[in-house]
């Protein structure tokens, strides 16, 4: 099957497919089978001979994809049929040690493990993107600590925020999911556990190595030593909590990118202009509106986070399969995991490009902050006229002054002015309690915080 | 990216991807352009060499998929560099047709019909599908009318029913899934709308024909109508509805054969061995057990249903979109609409082995149906008792004789009668009543019924 | 447990979930063993008197609801307590019908049964919902079917339309949901099939009437006429297209009034303006912000469609069931499926609320029109000047005027005015070319035909 | 609303719904108001007297929860009604305290938080049920260490497993469980961001102690800390990384609960017999077959399973919002929340009874090891015979022989004997061989193995 990535903005042009095709699981399950062979040589179970002349058949072109794919049709499983065909290379290689390819082992034992091996290389690339969005988003955070604008609720203008604030919990963001993900991926295990989770033919056939029970025991620790990949406590055929995990973390990632993206969205409206990506040539382009910049990262990015969690319910729902291997549990899982992580990804390859090419206009921020002429203050004036004239009659007298300020148009302040002289209220600074730069709360101190939390995840990182 | 199916149990092997992969959509886009021109020629808005032209230069050979996924990321979708190669190709066979490619069309116009035309092949493939898995159930169905088998229900045994009826129970499932496939499939439209939904472009090059509104208002059935696609009442492009339609229709379909598979893989348990898929060379074949037949149609027919269903909602999703045309909402539809395309052709694909080579052990089913000594007619003895010793005594005194029989290993006729004796009950048919065969209701006549829908969803439809 | 719907914005105090609730359950399972009863009694199989006190003793007030809760626990269903319950509530007003109570029945024909007339119940005020929400929509469309308004795509001003278009779009949505749940309910079976559906035990207790196979053949369709629900083909307590067909149904609801909702809370941000919901005395209040009026109808129907699709998910998940009567693919339905009416009848609700205080604001559509100071005719201007110019000329001329203006801040038309006399490009009418309301494509004649749809689904309905 | 968990298998009866239901909300709610209005006292920014009235009214009596609900539909959010109750009681308990009720607050701050309360004590009694689903499970693992049983893989018997590894599975999966819900519950934050989560009212207010903002900074830990709650680095109105983790962990709570179930309900299945749960009066039954003992606490476990992944979508759909709040996605979370936590903490206790009523068969499960005549083993007679045969002719050999098994009915161990006559193979022990106790790989190990994870597992959390 062909697929250039031409229906899949999440992930197309990005690399991310690379990551997890079917020539990636090929050199997955290859490297787990030399592996495999040479933690059963060190461990005397196999001859050493057998190991060398395993690794020098195991590449990619010894392995007719087209012939595996037809196997999934006749045995549920491509590895079947891989271990004819690794068998028969390594045959050509060496006669003698084709009968120690997949030694003891069973499908799942390859394909599991492969699997974690694209999970982590997919991860590892979602980290570094991770990371590159994190250093772009502090930037922001410390440049625009304090550069106001309008904070929205429920789509309407609430009380002011600052640009720094908003990129800090972006980057929060980005660090709650740059956490998650490394988490799962440190967790990542080798999978080995034989015909039913017993390592039972493995250990058969170490029944002539001194301490068969120690030697099968040791076997996961040192094929998952060779690949990267943690050792777990029991097989994990039927415990399914790691691929859960990645999903978990691949969900939050997109979660976290998808909120960057949708704020993105919002400012970049035409009405709104408070931010846009950067104009390139061809970018963003429509084939008939030559005026068109569309901001195309954040819609690539908000593709990728609508489509990831649904796809991730399958995971969890193979938590739940019955027996030693399940019908259909197991299987389900393959092609959504591939997916999630090419989505995710996908997505963090965009939010880099998105965080690169965001472009920030603080005076468009200035004028949405003047476009409610003052009622973007009103709690704050709430708050000191409540005192002065009782809580509900102050809040009555805004709500009054700003409904004649929408219908007519004049200044929250000038209108207020007047009514607070009618009600013998002198002395309030009203410029200065109009000023929306002047009543944004903590967020100054809030970035620092949120940049103190960026140094410490990516210096521990680093 | 390299897809052959090998994480693809749902549809590897099958087919189904060949539908919907790049090179299918690149044909359907091609095929969308040509019939948009020859629309055009034939209502003067465009010269009839042109569409001439265009048609001899839509072929997949001149479009370069690689620079699409690359105009993924560019402009958010692929139609933009299509739409440029496509221009280059017929620039090439005639330069003065150039400019009327893709004449006041937008991406949306081309990418949604293209997808509707691989829904529609897709569906129709199932529809063939389905249909042969109709018949051969319906064959089940007639053949077993009357073979008792045990009822099932939360794991235990419950009360006798016939595998004719379980037969017509699947074949009534795919019937509604027949029928809603075939509803949704009959309802895909064109997409025809111009660049915000108006056909403004399409109108403005309208301008010279005698009525550019009656044109423009004709242009989609006429395009529609070219394409085998239905004219939908207003342009698509923000009311999904016929891609839900197609979503609902394919998780029916999934559901549907999902239960046939849950039904086989519990009947062809190795205690349970009432049905098995035909042996042959290789399948179901386990690379380290020599004994093992797994039945394997079952579990790619039982992956496909565990997987569609979430992959699904991403669909009724994007029915929430804001404006004229979503950033995100529409590009997540893409590649979720052809994996629940493919996944539902494969399950179909395989449900068609699974019915053609499932075996029936009526022997199984009567040794099964003795499992439990009688006790599996409890509730016809307690029908008859009930009268004669009053209803709870009755139930009290089965219970208490199922007990001795689960504890003992008696017989519940043999501890009845005695039982019956000391109660000076009389004159029952023991024999009879416990005949399993004696006691499965209607489900002969329950199978005719479910054989004269099948006439007629079949009929109809031939 | 107590729910007054404090955390259900989606349906609080709309009385959707006085619908599904614990007492509206008890209700139907109620009136399904009366109808059953009747029934039989109208078959001869069970005593007129018996009937007859069944009805008189099926009063909910007879009925401990705990119990049956705690009966859940006991048994995974609440039929067993309810059985007991009710019997003894017959027995008590005639004890000799005691025996006649759910006679031949199982657990399964009550609850789905009761369940079906839920959903009957609650879509029939959602169809009547939606129509009063098509009738505002079809004013709206009337009205404003030549108002021009931005387009938007991508969030970006695109070209024109009108909002009668935009009206019409939801319009047709509106019809598209009513359509399926209309479709759905009218299909909406009795569930009667006895313990593993074959009728046998209501086939046992028919065995003293003339033509017990005929007796229980009519049964079904006998109560499902009592209870206005539609006769089943064969019993569904395995085949569960029919809560399929309906989650299908309220997607479709929640997505059409959702894309309703997404827009008016676009459309009504503070920069935007162009719609808003009527401003009432406490309604969109915030307990700190006097001058803000939130978008709440628009808010709580878009709360409605997020959450309904996933939880959807669940029925269409236990259509793959094993058995006569799975363990847990039956019982996941029940309470989601309860969710899933009330979400859909409070976003019915909701949305009716939304359309009834929809205010539009045609000035403010026609400021933002001007925004971008021509660049939203630009597909226009192209078309014109493409002949004039050559394609790719004409798309570079405009691209560098628009982004001059967007730099500058002059006018399209001015620096266009200037560039085409340097062209020598002469005699074109650049006022009206951009004057955006002349260029709305076909926008009226596509509310007309909306408009006639909305004539026949709805005539056709009343 | 009535709901008495009549349609909730998944928690009915439980105890689970009461700590999530309206009366929890308000409790939590109250908690939250009068934590803030102490801690504020304490910071000087409220009178100390104030404080005490605002406990002192803080009862829910004081509260109308059908208010709250109607407030609901009026603001989108029960807090602005739940305040105006709220003042109203302090009003009458102190008038001059009236005025510093929710003072600088926002409804997010008072929700979320209430929220959080309910998802710590929910949590809290979900890590107590998964304990004593360990502590049972770890029994159970150590006395069946050794307890030989079937493996099965694809349905089919694979080849000798321990019944003590299953249990450990079990065990490993719960713990998986506790350790995720665990750190989910550790992390939990305190909401305090004001209108929107700059703290600015909070600070405006503070204006009058020595450092503003120092108090403002220091508020959020000390409302934390008085309600056992985390403190955020920022505000997470819009960072709903806390409650995806909480969904997450909740997936993995009955994803690794609902594994268990599924075992339970295949080997609890009529024909199978190796585990039932404890028969108990009434427990299983059904209403009208005296003899049936359903597996009741594994099918409301399962269901629970089924139901809890779909809805927790929902949750991290959420995580994408618009806005410093938005429309739609913060309301979407309640009642999902609530949904998610009843259903988790419903499948731990049913999993308590579950475990704690299991009951084991050693006999049958060694019947049915004896079932396919020897064949369960043929991977290690295969490993025995490739040496002596060739991998192939071994293979080949032991297909045949098994297929005769299968046909006709003999032991694979005398038909092997015969045919390795024939082929001058002899001094193999084969009735050793063909011991399926002697096939169980390092099954005992792996156990000890769980068992010192489960040691660690549970005594760092004493």
């Amino acid at each position: 099957m062909t697929d250039y990535g031409i229906l899949a903005p999440a992930w197309a042009a990005t690399g991310a497919a690379d990551l997890v095709d079917d020539e990636a699981l090929l050199t997955a399950m290859l490297a787990t089978e030399v592996a495999l062979a040479e933690a059963q040589a060190e461990l005397g179970v196999i001859p050493a001979g057998a190991a060398v002349a395993i690794r020098a058949a195991a590449v990619p072109a010894h392995i007719d994809p087209a012939a595996l794919a037809a196997g999934v049709r006749d045995t549920a499983n491509p590895v079947v049929a891989f271990v004819a065909e690794l068998t028969a290379a390594v045959r050509s290689v060496d006669p003698s040690a084709a009968e120690y390819v997949h030694r003891g082992s069973t499908s799942q034992d390859i394909l599991d493990t492969a699997l974690t091996l694209l999970c982590a290389a997919t991860m590892d690339r979602i980290l570094d993107d991770l990371t590159t969005c994190a250093n772009k988003l502090a930037e922001h955070a410390q440049r625009h600590r304090d550069t106001p604008m309008a904070g929205r609720t429920l789509t309407q203008h609430a009380v002011p925020v600052t640009f720094g604030l908003k990129a800090a919990t972006w980057l929060h963001l980005v660090l709650d999911a740059t956490e998650r993900v490394r988490r799962a991926r440190a967790e990542l295990p080798v999978s080995l556990g034989g015909a039913a989770g017993t390592l039972a033919a493995y250990h058969q056939y170490a029944l002539d190595t001194d301490d068969p029970t120690d030697a099968t025991l040791r076997l996961p620790a040192l094929v998952a030593a060779r690949l990267g990949l943690a050792e777990p406590v029991l097989p994990w055929h039927q415990i399914r909590t790691p691929l859960a995990d990645v999903a978990a973390s691949l969900m939050i990632t997109t979660g976290a990118l998808g909120k960057l993206a949708a704020d993105v969205l919002v400012l970049s409206r035409t009405e709104i202009g408070e931010v846009s990506e950067e104009h390139a040539p061809g970018r963003g382009a429509s084939s008939a509106m030559p005026q068109k910049h569309n901001p195309v990262f954040a819609t690539l990015v908000a593709t990728a986070a609508r489509q990831l969690p649904p796809i991730a319910v399958v995971l969890f729902g193979s938590m739940v399969v019955e027996d030693e291997r399940s019908s259909g549990g197991w299987h389900a899982e393959w092609q959504p995991l591939r997916e999630c992580l090419r989505i995710a990804a996908g997505a963090a390859a965009n939010a880099v490009r998105l965080t690169e090419t965001l472009q920030v206009q603080p005076e468009a921020m200035a004028t949405n902050l003047r476009m409610t002429r003052g009622a973007i203050v009103s709690e704050r004036v709430n708050a000191v006229l409540a005192p002065l004239l009782g809580k509900a009659n102050a809040k009555r007298l805004l709500a009054d002054v700003t409904a004649a300020v929408e219908r007519d148009g004049a200044d929250v302040a000038d209108l207020l002015a007047i009514a607070l002289q009618d009600a013998g209220v002198t002395g309030l600074d009203l410029t200065g309690l109009f000023d929306p730069s002047g009543y944004t709360g903590i967020s100054g101190p809030l970035v620092d915080r949120a940049l103190q939390r960026f140094a410490s995840v990516i210096k521990e990182n680093a």
